[in-house]
């Protein structure tokens, strides 16, 4: 299968897709292509289906000019616009080109979506029936509908003659349903539907919720422009989780496999939103610098910065984590926020008071055994303890709130990441800590 | 519908699904129920299928008990499985005793699977045939299957008299072949299949590679055992993020909405972790007491402690939480290690030389408009730099190592959160800080 003669003992070869799925990984993007032409031609075919959208257009770009057709045409409309809106800008027309005209127009249609919107994630194809015909001739009609491709068959969808959706029956009811028994009457009419502008994390709280296996698509006019499978809406789930997980972790969204991105494009993703935490982390040393002289007098107090303000970030990263994830699984919203106020004021002067209190008996205990702190120790436990409680319940506050706020001026809440709520805290953690000390220990240490 | 005569406006009123899926959330359980007896009965039944088991078991055990009978009958076994698995240890034969014989024997197996596995998930019911058979007989005999509840028909599964499986066929293969061709002609053999105990991360992964609807679960033997379907695995995928996302966040899974879980049980799965983090955080105070003395002579030293092992703890944050995403959807495997290991040692080099070099030049600038820091001002700048080097180096290796260890160790890699690396990272940074500014003041400042 290739035409690389100086190699006959690879020409002969030939590859299965067990095989070639497990040397996969290891293979440079040119290796892929070279053990893709040794797969015969059936193994090949069913292999290229499970490729991933990004994997399928690196394939098409390195298979010879003739082949491109024959590979792309294989895709559903859906899976084809994928690969072209994965291509360069200047490749797009020449992709289209390349395919038949009823699926040119469906995936011109495609394209005009978001690819994270209903429109987007859609199969223009779907099985569909009239509500006047019979049980009987609803599984003769079906049997020639499936001589086209429909893409799988889940759910039949009743349209009238402009489209509209008139209800939805399964499989299951037809075969289940007496032979003369009219669509009309064992059709669902209550079907839920999404718009195509609908984006795919609300598409797939449905799902989730509904279990369903498809969910059609709708335009303002109730007529139907396809179907959502729960396979599609898997992929979109599991991007936009690895999205805001890395989001959450200080990353820019890294869009790709963290194997298959390039090692400068990885650096400027980390990098990016570390210089502006780090910018913002530079605060503490200004914050620090204007409590120089109490250090200065009192280098003991120093020794808890870290402690304290690590304590305040540790709380608003739990904070901000917990309320990002029940944003996304649509759990919270955003009228919500005087809820979470309330029970994160609760919850942060709990933690707060477990905290303070583990902080002041360990400055107790080290004073009983050591002998660190000097005459003033209780004085110092105080300070400390009541400092922990101030920024504990600062950062549940901040952590909490964030994801609000971001959400509110129609920003990601997953940007409210941990490190980013760790350095606001850390800031203002230097200011609590410093102020408490200086009311507490005035007269005495400072 | 309800018993409850003092409430006459309520008993004659009805409610449909749309208004009690809008006030759902913020009913109480209590209320939940009474609602729900205001459902009609059609309307209620649709209602409580897309109820999740939390829900379910909920409403299960706030209904009268003839009630719960109907109820639990009208769940395909995997569902009353769950519905099961979450009631008290004391109520599971009581509830199994209401399932009619059948379904009762296949809630037993499927409850003597974990609920993460693929046995735990998998439905018992589906359609099967025989190999040889015509696809117009298969059709007719699914028609009569369809009688029988297959809970949603997507492939129907080709097996031999010891239920072995021997191939799979699509719907739409049925229906396209002409009405003579025998199963056994039509059918795929090389089924994709996965192990009763095979984990529900993995099921995930080969839905989200293949996007199948449906996969066969089968015994060591290859005995079709039953079948996971693509919505079943949503909600797994949904609930695998979210515990791994508060995992990251430093907190233990909630294991229920955020909204749903009561103040002292999320007071308690937040303080664990951060209790625990605290003893850590306690060792900075110990390490910042080993350089009182240094402190005491070069207060100066102390302002960029907070920024130095921040800076440590972002790094590391941003690595662990991309390693363990990677490793969540299998594109990092244990085996990778040492590519890893590469890989971050040269982005931690990266980063290091980037913040190194702003912390440098801000505190020239600093130096230049406001002279904070004395005569040795570049001494003070080349050791906070070269430990942001040695810091931001340390928090990447430490965040990319940390998964691995503890996937090492059987561990859940998600436990190595953002917020304890960036303990350890807090602790050894200080350690890094000062033993590089004591070298490089040595006879300046120090």
């Amino acid at each position: 299968m290739t035409d690389n003669s100086g190699k006959p003992l690879l020409e002969e070869y030939q590859l299965t897709t067990s095989e070639i799925r497990e040397m996969w990984e290891v293979l440079s993007p040119d290796e892929r292509a070279e053990a893709f032409e040794l797969l015969g031609r059936d193994a090949a075919q069913e292999f290229f289906l499970t490729l991933s959208a990004n994997e399928r257009t690196d394939m098409i770009f390195r298979l010879p000019e003739g082949e491109k057709k024959l590979w792309l045409r294989l895709l559903p409309p859906d899976d084809a616009a994928d690969v072209i809106q994965k291509s360069p800008e200047e490749m797009h027309d020449l992709l289209l080109s390349l395919l038949d005209s009823n699926t040119q127009t469906e995936v011109k249609a495609l394209l005009s979506y978001q690819q994270d919107e209903a429109g987007g994630l859609m199969n223009p194809r779907f099985a569909r029936i009239r509500p006047d015909v019979t049980a009987d001739e609803a599984i003769r009609y079906l049997r020639l509908q499936a001589q086209a491709s429909l893409g799988g068959i889940y759910y039949v969808f009743v349209l009238d003659e402009e489209q509209h959706l008139l209800g939805v029956v399964s499989f299951q009811d037809i075969f289940r349903a007496s032979p003369e028994k009219k669509i009309r009457d064992i059709m669902k009419t209550d079907v839920v539907t999404v718009s195509e502008n609908e984006d795919q994390e609300a598409v797939s709280r449905l799902f989730a919720q509904y279990k369903f296996l498809a969910v059609p698509v709708v335009d303002s006019k109730n007529r139907i422009k396809g179907i959502v499978t729960a396979d599609d809406i898997l992929r979109a789930v599991q991007d936009e989780a690895s999205e805001d997980i890395q989001k959450m972790g200080g990353t820019a969204a890294l869009e790709r496999p963290y194997m298959e991105i390039g090692f400068l494009n990885l650096l400027k993703k980390r990098a990016v939103w570390l210089v502006v935490l780090f910018f913002g982390e530079m605060l503490t040393a200004s914050a620090m610098a204007n409590f120089e002289k109490e250090i200065a007098r009192a280098v003991v107090l120093a020794l808890f910065v870290p402690l304290i303000i690590s304590s305040g970030g540790n709380t608003g990263s739990q904070a901000t984590t917990l309320i990002i994830r029940a944003m996304a699984l649509g759990e919270v919203k955003l009228k919500d926020w005087w809820k979470i106020i309330y029970r994160e004021f609760g919850i942060g002067l709990g933690l707060g008071c477990i905290l303070g209190l583990i902080g002041f008996l360990r400055i107790l205990i080290w004073q009983y055994f050591f002998h660190l702190y000097g005459p003033h120790y209780l004085a110092i436990a105080a300070a400390v303890s009541l400092s922990l409680i101030g920024v504990v319940m600062l950062g549940t506050l901040a952590g909490s709130m964030l994801p609000f706020i971001l959400k509110r001026l129609n920003l990601d809440p997953a940007s409210a990441s941990a490190p980013f709520v760790a350095t606001l805290v850390d800031v203002s953690g230097i200011v609590i800590y410093f102020t408490v000390s200086a009311l507490i220990l005035k007269g005495t240490l400072l």
